[in-house]
């Protein structure tokens, strides 16, 4: 029995055999920007998808959400406008977003419950569903394998770049492909909503199975970074798995599905990061010996979240006295006397002593843009937990104290 | 029975009789600047404390706990130093602590078990206790009735003004006094410690009683504030009563006691959060609606932490998508259909509806720099909270991002 190897491929999520996508403009956005995605696969997909936990889901969360269960988990198309999340829309959004998925499947010719739907951008304003409905047939007439790239730009919206990964997996002769995409500035813009992912796979994989590994992935890729500490009403990830590579997963190949999944949406993860707002460098955050893998978690998001470690980052300031007070408030259990911080490969504080000389190499390495964070919680614990995050700088500020107009 | 009247007056800590303090320069943050605070009680007091949650509690906290265990509530003198947080200092810190308790006694003519200790500033740097024993004893020979001023202004790190308050309270012709002083920026600077109160009475309390009456106050004032959700490994508010009104408050006396607490800790509380960093207005969070009263706050706090709020405010963008966004997902009960939120007088959304033709409206009331943000979660419930925050300015990320020198 081989390793598995996973190989990084050009492409998104039509790099997967089977799918074809297309990116059109239909006036959302204006200006002739690409505002509308579609996703087909060939063939009937198992369908997966992870939510948002925030309690003011918009209404094509709640759709989708509805969709899968209903079908369970069966689908052939994703559709996803940006410019407009239809969120706080009451029950005209809901219309909109159901009709969202009938114009769909008709142009498709599947079952409504068989779309996803997904939309991002400005809360609490009305959906123009007859541009959907124009934007939906023209994108039908466009579809193709090569749609991939088309299809990321329609999703973004204010994201400097687009996000596409994939990669081909093998092991023991068995190969098949995971492409995606996503959308996200790691943030909520001035009323926009934020993190949308889609996965396609050419693998086949049971509904329910694809729906666990899509957890787990996301779990270690896109609920493992963060810009603020803000959960929008419209994050999703959607998974569409068809077959068509002839390779079969099982619950047999659970170690090979989620590390191919997330091969597939670390970068996409890494991407939002990157492209957050006013970001300059790219934190890793790493927790270790903390007395559980769940308390690790919740300290390591602590700092990526906190302001005060994050301009810090900004400013090349080696303030490992920030490390340690988020550390001590963040509601796991924390030894100061045994607790270490490191900041890149340089120690700042070991065994309850200060080693603040070392603070003008640390200070060196800060003016790098990939940063490592890590601080051992001194518990003696194998807990450890890795996040990314990215600096705060005077520019996300100026972005989101603008008045949108 | 009539209700209590409390009277503000002029100064602080040393407001109530029987209290002198003096604040001096000892060199610590050297160029002059007064950099400890003594406050005597004349007679033994009653003392309570309240301290940081925060696991990495430096040892002036720890000392100071110590003490207040094992004096059973005694205390007569509080001894503060600023511009060295002495925290992350090992054992040595311990001891530094305990010699400035020494120090203190030994000047005040007390048990050092009735000496209270803090410190701000620097996380990580020895305290130079030469300095601290020459601004003990320079301390203690300017003791005065009128020293509450300078007091207070040597307990500052980068506050841009002293925080003192005081009150008269009276009721059926019982009249005491309470007075207080606070320092903070909100917030922890480039490893500086965050926040210090001390509030002194001369109305005669039991110390068992002092210490709850201490921890209800401060639960609707000092820990109602907020700027960035970080929690120093410094904080701590002390209280001293020391009975020189000759009145006695009692437990019956409890709704009194702990109002006129909060009236001489709220003026302090929100001292500290108008001059929070960067901070350009004062905003009000009130919650309603909620399943509980810890459900309301959680929200309120999870608000008024909020990033995206709080640029928001900076800006004057009235956008009531990223408090609906922020409800949604501070971990209490929430009912889209029902919750309403409003910016000062204008209802932006209610009963499931956006009402974005007034955010213009909203938009002028934001150029104000009070600024009272409304959340109702519309469970029906009737738990309420208040918070008090800052905005967050470019100037907040100038200042934390400048490398400590």
């Amino acid at each position: 029995v081989n390793s598995p190897s996973f190989q990084v491929i050009d492409g998104g999520i039509t790099a997967p055999r089977g799918f074809r996508a297309a990116g059109v403009a239909c006036g959302i956005k204006g200006a002739g920007k690409l505002d509308l995605s579609l996703l087909v696969s060939d063939a009937p997909a198992s369908a997966a998808g992870v939510f948002t936990t925030n309690l003011a889901k918009a209404a094509p969360v709640l759709l989708s959400q509805d969709h899968l269960r209903r079908s369970s988990g069966q689908g052939r198309a994703v559709v996803i406008n940006s410019g407009c999340a239809n969120a706080c829309t009451g029950s005209e959004g809901r219309d909109h977003a159901r009709l969202m998925a009938e114009f769909t499947s008709q142009a498709v010719g599947c079952d409504p419950l068989a779309v996803l739907v997904a939309s991002t951008g400005v809360i609490g304003v009305k959906l123009d569903i007859s541009k959907v409905q124009q934007g939906v047939a023209s994108a039908a007439s466009r579809l193709s394998p090569s749609g991939g790239a088309d299809a990321a730009r329609a999703i973004m919206t204010t994201d400097p770049f687009p996000k596409e990964a994939a990669i081909e997996a093998s092991r023991n002769g068995r190969r098949f492909r995971i492409g995606g995409m996503a959308k996200g500035s790691g943030m909520i813009e001035p009323l926009m909503a934020t993190m949308l992912g889609v996965v396609t796979t050419d693998a086949q994989v049971a509904p329910a199975l694809l729906q666990r590994a899509l957890k787990a992935a996301a779990d270690d890729t896109f609920n493992a970074i963060t810009v603020d500490g803000e959960c929008s009403t419209n994050d999703c990830v959607f998974a569409l798995a068809n077959g068509a590579s002839g390779v079969e997963l099982t619950e047999d190949d659970w170690p090979l599905l989620v590390a191919s999944l997330k091969a597939a949406c670390e970068p996409l993860a890494i991407g939002i990061v990157r492209g957050g707002e006013g970001a300059t460098k790219l934190v890793t955050v790493t927790v270790t010996g903390a007395a559980s893998a769940e308390e690790a978690r919740r300290t390591a998001r602590a700092i990526a979240n906190s302001p005060l470690v994050k301009t810090a980052v900004h400013g090349g300031d080696p303030n490992w006295g920030r490390l340690i007070a988020v550390a001590g408030r963040a509601g796991s259990s924390f030894a100061l006397e045994s607790a270490a911080v490191r900041i890149g490969p340089v120690t700042l504080f070991a065994e309850g002593t200060p080693h603040d000389d070392r603070a003008p190499e640390a200070a060196g390495y800060l003016q790098g843009n990939e940063i490592e964070l890590e601080v051992d919680l001194g518990t003696g614990g194998s807990g450890r937990s890795r996040m990314w995050t990215c600096d705060l700088s005077a520019e996300y500020v100026r972005i989101n104290a603008e008045y949108r107009t």
